[in-house]
């Protein structure tokens, strides 16, 4: 960024900045506050509106109200998928994951041949981990009353619940709604599906790519939820992405697990990982187009990677009390391990966070968690750069950095940090938002 | 406890907490942030007042105003040690440590024998960390300023800088200072060489314990400087410990090599690890008592182990916002590894910490962070109390819990989480303090 333009951009900064600290001085808040005041409100990061997500033949969704926790809104949603549907997932990898998702994981073990249809049901505001028998109880009555009604096997019958841990989910009240929900399915309610599962997210999240396939196009929509307790460890939170594909389940799966990585194992809010964290990936294969295979096999897996990112960025985008999205992004790290354990310690450092969120451009505290990953790192040979701005080398601040350059930087709603290590070619990029007073009255009312 | 002590203890502690509440309600602001808003005074789990700590024969104390970064307070400190002074030390592991704990490393790896005195200087407001080879010039030369000022060889100089990382330490500013440093040297100015190696601390920190030697008392006491930026990666923080035991310096490393896991590697206020960690230990031989051996070894182990324990558990109470002073207790664990990864993972828990803050007895966040741990878990062997209160067992909710006793007990401002993973006969017990508005005001804000 020349010099000019980013003096002219910090001056306008600035001034909106200073109007918020004005603002705040007469109520005694700081601008922190008030963002936290409005944590209920979306995101300011939020994109400006939901996607137009196209119909993916073969998949219809419904939603009711029933009452888990949350009043007058629809938190109960269901997926209809058509006989020949190929199914894919990934999930996380905590030793207290919950029923629902051990129960995923099973019935996808199995693999089930796609010559019946298939079914996801999912609810909010009660995760139903940590319950003991009496939580694998319930997911057996849900998954069973769904798998009767539509006509399916148990097996193909998929389920998810997040919200409060530990809690008994009140299963009787989903029971109760399966044939409200079965009756309502429709092709174009996707957007009612991703508002049905939404916790403490400001936005529900949505992502399509099309891709031409031989003989005709190929669609893919997901959506997703998640904002707090997000952490990697296999896929983050719910995401559910549905494709008219012609795949085999086996390729599907190979596609996700070689992108999970890069994607939703890519994002950090919080360090802390849920035990519900489920990605479903269901190829309905009534595309136009010819089985998937070559280039369009290719294609086909670049499309899905951006659909991947594009949600994993999002779900950073409604961090809990976020007001900053941040890549951080490590390259010359003598292995990949390394660089992953760097750009993570940087992503979750509290106070690497919380500078953010104070909008100081305070890169010691960068060094600092350099210093704690555990990683290879030779002090003189780190390179630190906000955004184009080159901030430290050589062991210590760039003779030509100035701070006003470097607070005018942090200033703006998106930030890249980027470190060279100066000691290989490996390389790895996390994303992660701030950490304000916002993400503390969310978590600290949530439940409550 | 008994079930009517707990509800009268709830009782007094729910009437405290609504004169809060009903307060916040008329300005707008919560019960966290009218704590945030304090931060800047004492904290509320400081103890009463500084301890009367013993003089140490053959150590002296000074202190100035050098005006590194704060004005009209005392910001270097100078500990001049007689000669016969064994000196031992446990550092950061960060990879990005600083010039002055480099120094010491390697000036106690010399074994210098201790014929000739030493001495520790300390500053406040500025680490010295990620300041390159100017940064080395600059522990050089405040080192080699006192060892000429005290004609001690440059290599019986200790030095240590906290503060903000990656600033020049203005070093010129203490060499100034050196003269009127060790003019002023006093046996009995030890609280205010820990007053001036304050930087967000709310109070210094001084223990002490007395043995009973062979022909008479050994006396220790110990000074310590920690807020934020506390996670257990060998010593916490700048932490400096004096007696006029006669122990050889092997001995004295070996004992606190022994003891430094189980205090200063075991606690956390923000799982984020400094650059600049120190503990000093020194033994100027000068007590009436014999040489420490036999029986008088364990004693005299066990009290430094106490004054260690003391100052660790201090540096927690002050630590960044907290309102509450938490041991995570772990037993039942598979091994001691596992024991203290899920006693780590829990006390790190962004989500842990803010339903601590918010007084929320939310021990599915618990069961989270014990499964994220990488530990070996079994749900259904979990037990998790929060004191005597039984929570949850056999992979759920404890049929006798009550969510009101959960509650009440979360009203106090100590408080045990114990888990027994029900897998083995480790245990470990790391402690912590809760995440509130006031931790990320005082960072948000901290060198802007």
């Amino acid at each position: 960024m020349a010099s000019k333009d980013w003096k002219a951009k910090a001056k306008a900064l600035k001034k909106t900045l200073k109007g918020m600290t004005a603002a705040s001085d007469q109520t005694g808040t700081s601008a922190a506050q008030v963002v936290a005041k409005k944590a209920k409100q979306v995101s300011p990061l939020a994109p400006a509106r939901f996607p137009s997500l196209p119909i993916i033949a073969g998949v219809e969704f419904s939603a009711v109200e029933a009452g888990i926790k949350y009043q007058n809104r629809k938190d109960v949603m269901l997926v209809r998928l058509a006989a020949g549907t190929a199914m894919a997932g990934a999930f996380t990898r905590s030793s207290t994951r919950s029923g629902c998702v051990r129960d995923c994981q099973t019935k996808l073990a199995l693999k089930v041949a796609p010559n019946t249809g298939a079914a996801i049901i999912v609810n909010s505001g009660n995760s139903n981990a940590f319950t003991g028998a009496v939580g694998d109880k319930a997911v057996a009555a849900v998954t069973g009353s769904v798998a009767q009604a539509l006509d399916l096997p148990a097996e193909r019958v998929f389920s998810s619940s997040t919200g409060v841990i530990g809690e008994p989910l009140p299963f009787e009240k989903i029971l109760d709604k399966v044939p409200a929900l079965t009756s309502a399915l429709r092709e174009d309610a996707i957007e009612m599906a991703a508002h049905a599962m939404m916790t403490t997210d400001t936005f529900p999240k949505g992502a399509t790519a099309t891709v031409q396939g031989d003989g005709g196009l190929i669609q893919i929509a997901g959506i997703a939820k998640g904002s707090g307790m997000i952490a990697p460890d296999m896929a983050t939170m719910l995401v559910y992405i549905f494709t008219d594909a012609k795949i085999a389940a086996r390729d599907l799966q190979k596609m996700l697990s070689r992108n999970v990585d890069q994607t939703f194992n890519s994002i950090t809010v919080d360090s802390d990982t849920s035990t519900s964290d489920t990605l479903l990936i269901a190829a309905t294969g009534q595309s136009a187009a010819a089985a998937v295979k070559g280039p369009v096999a290719k294609a086909f897996e670049a499309a899905l990677r951006d659909v991947m990112m594009n949600l994993a960025h999002q779900v950073i985008r409604d961090g809990e009390g976020a007001t900053k999205f941040v890549e951080v992004r490590v390259t010359g790290a003598a292995s990949d391990v390394d660089a992953h354990k760097v750009a993570l310690s940087i992503a979750n450092s509290p106070l690497v966070k919380t500078a953010i969120a104070g909008q100081d451009p305070n890169w010691g505290r960068i060094v600092a968690a350099i210093g704690k990953s555990g990683a290879a790192a030779d002090r003189d040979k780190l390179t630190i750069k906000f955004g184009d701005i080159l901030v430290a080398k050589n062991g210590w601040r760039s003779p030509g950095y100035s701070e006003d350059e470097g607070a005018a930087y942090m200033l703006q709603s998106e930030l890249v940090i980027a470190v060279d290590m100066g000691l290989g070619r490996s390389k790895r990029s996390v994303w992660t938002c701030d950490l304000t007073n916002g993400y503390i009255q969310i978590n600290a009312d949530y439940r409550s």
